[in-house]
């Protein structure tokens, strides 16, 4: 049983190492939606996501043998950087297993934070293994980008601090790709809120999460391609139990929206969100007469983007 | 003589009519200075520019019947939008002449905030003469960009509400252009601080406010080419007098270095800011010891790009 205290002794844990981020609102998603929209700013998280909350929170709850042997993961995208800026934080030693055609933009990014990067083939099987010999190696300790209860917790932070900053939340919504995140939205809300639904959004090309649900088994295939790169990834069997509790259900958008949501927010708020951070905002472009008259909190949970590739077109 | 109470009175008018926008801070930022660095973010203003304060308060200070006769401008930037936006906020008709070849993006916006267009010849005799014009068809009230001491005070409270949010800095620095804005934060800090000097920054291509301080006498030919289009204009008969008394200095970037900034406040800070609001930034990127152990505050007059039209490049 995860009690509200050790939630809340979670967020005091990780403050010093994170910004509180800011809640923006916007005048134009409110007439858009007809609701009032909370925007959770992760995208001024350090390091540009909320991944660094989750980082954070699973070192900080190591003992110290463990830290002082560091810790592994493998990931090209957020959580490599957020573990790299995190264990620099706390002084560990980060291993971070990366494929070797990953993007220079994004090595140089995992070793402008201090991480130390560990090049494989870029197969699933081949980092698995290179990160199992690193924790026999230096006896580290692997730390999973979303399946690990601690990443969970960290991520739903975020949750929390929103709810902290707007209360009476009708619903909280979330982009869904491994699923920490989401998962750590529901536990939240369910321990700090007075009934606030917590719903996950993802692109419908890559609705592994939804099909998980509906379901009942955890969806390991792809059928499309999403815009939104840091959904590509599937639920794991530590998150997936609590997203099947403490989730109202999940909710698909379309590629087009996607863009469409990312362009809007980009040239109305003067914001910078990256594309799976436009996936829950993507629902607010439908015509479902659910969205009106209601609070909702969207967490916005990053803006990384590559400034010389971006997705709008005239 | 402007008072202090005018100035009070001229922001608590506009108040309805703006956002109150934030002051952001960057680790970043302040690493790289060795000062502080507050950003007061009118990126984020209605319309998304700072014009919209000087526009609103020109307004709100016109007689009834003024206001219902109209106002005039000519301006195929933001200035446009504002007198636009702020027009339709307070009931009035706005007639905004402009060139014909301008961009069918800022037509468009333009019309969608209510504004009238007359298109004329791009030429600056067709534009004063239109505009002369619809003063005398229609008893309208021109109002200059940024050349009319309404305007100015308005912008000014940009600077006002920042020395509220964020007292004893030491300096406040803003792009300059027509002068408005520098005008403005100039009255405003000798009327509400305890000797914080206001630095106007433009880029060396478009260095005519320099040059003007420099003789004593307004200069308004160009030499270069600067990406900061808002600043492609020059002071006022009405806006100089107070920047050569309240001004302490002008400082000169380079072209580069505004596209730069630019692109580290887009990737290190997550907003959107335009050329124009990148030139006091690129000041940052110089190595002048005169900028460390200060506390800054920097005016963000803008976030209005054309994302189909970005500088960045690989």
């Amino acid at each position: 049983m995860i009690t509200r205290e050790y939630l809340r002794e979670s967020h005091s844990l990780i403050k010093p190492y994170i910004h509180d981020t800011p809640v923006l609102t916007s005048q134009y998603w409110d007439d858009r939606s007809g609701s009032q929209i909370f925007f959770k700013c992760d995208n001024f998280q350090k390091m540009g996501a909320f991944k660094m909350r989750g980082a954070a929170h699973a070192m900080l709850r190591l003992s110290d043998k463990e830290r002082s042997r560091g810790v592994v993961t493998h990931s090209s995208g957020n959580f490599a950087q957020a573990v790299s800026l995190a264990a620099r934080s706390l002084g560990l030693k980060a291993y971070i297993v990366m494929p070797e055609n990953a993007p220079e933009v994004k090595k140089n990014a995992v070793r402008g934070y201090g991480g130390e990067i560990i090049e494989v083939e870029s197969t699933a099987q081949a980092r698995e293994a290179k990160a199992d010999e690193l924790v026999q190696q230096y006896g580290a300790t692997f730390l999973h980008p979303s399946n690990d209860l601690n990443v969970i917790i960290g991520q739903g932070t975020a949750a929390l601090e929103l709810m902290d900053q707007i209360p009476d939340l009708d619903e909280i919504w979330a982009p869904v790709g491994g699923g920490g995140l989401l998962a750590g939205c529901g536990l939240m809300a369910d321990r700090f809120s007075d009934g606030t639904q917590v719903i996950g959004v993802e692109p419908y090309e890559m609705d592994d999460a939804y099909r998980s649900l509906e379901t009942g088994v955890i969806q390991i295939d792809q059928h499309g391609y999403t815009i939104a790169d840091g959904l590509r990834t599937f639920l794991g069997d530590i998150n997936f139990p609590i997203i099947q509790q403490h989730i109202d259900r999940i909710e698909r958008v379309k590629e087009g929206e996607i863009i469409e949501a990312m362009r809007l927010v980009w040239e109305r708020m003067k914001i910078i969100i990256e594309p799976s951070a436009a996936v829950p905002i993507a629902r607010l472009l439908s015509h479902d007469e659910a969205i009106a008259n209601k609070r909702i909190g969207i967490i916005i949970s990053g803006g990384n983007v590559d400034l010389q590739n971006l997705p709008f077109k005239s």
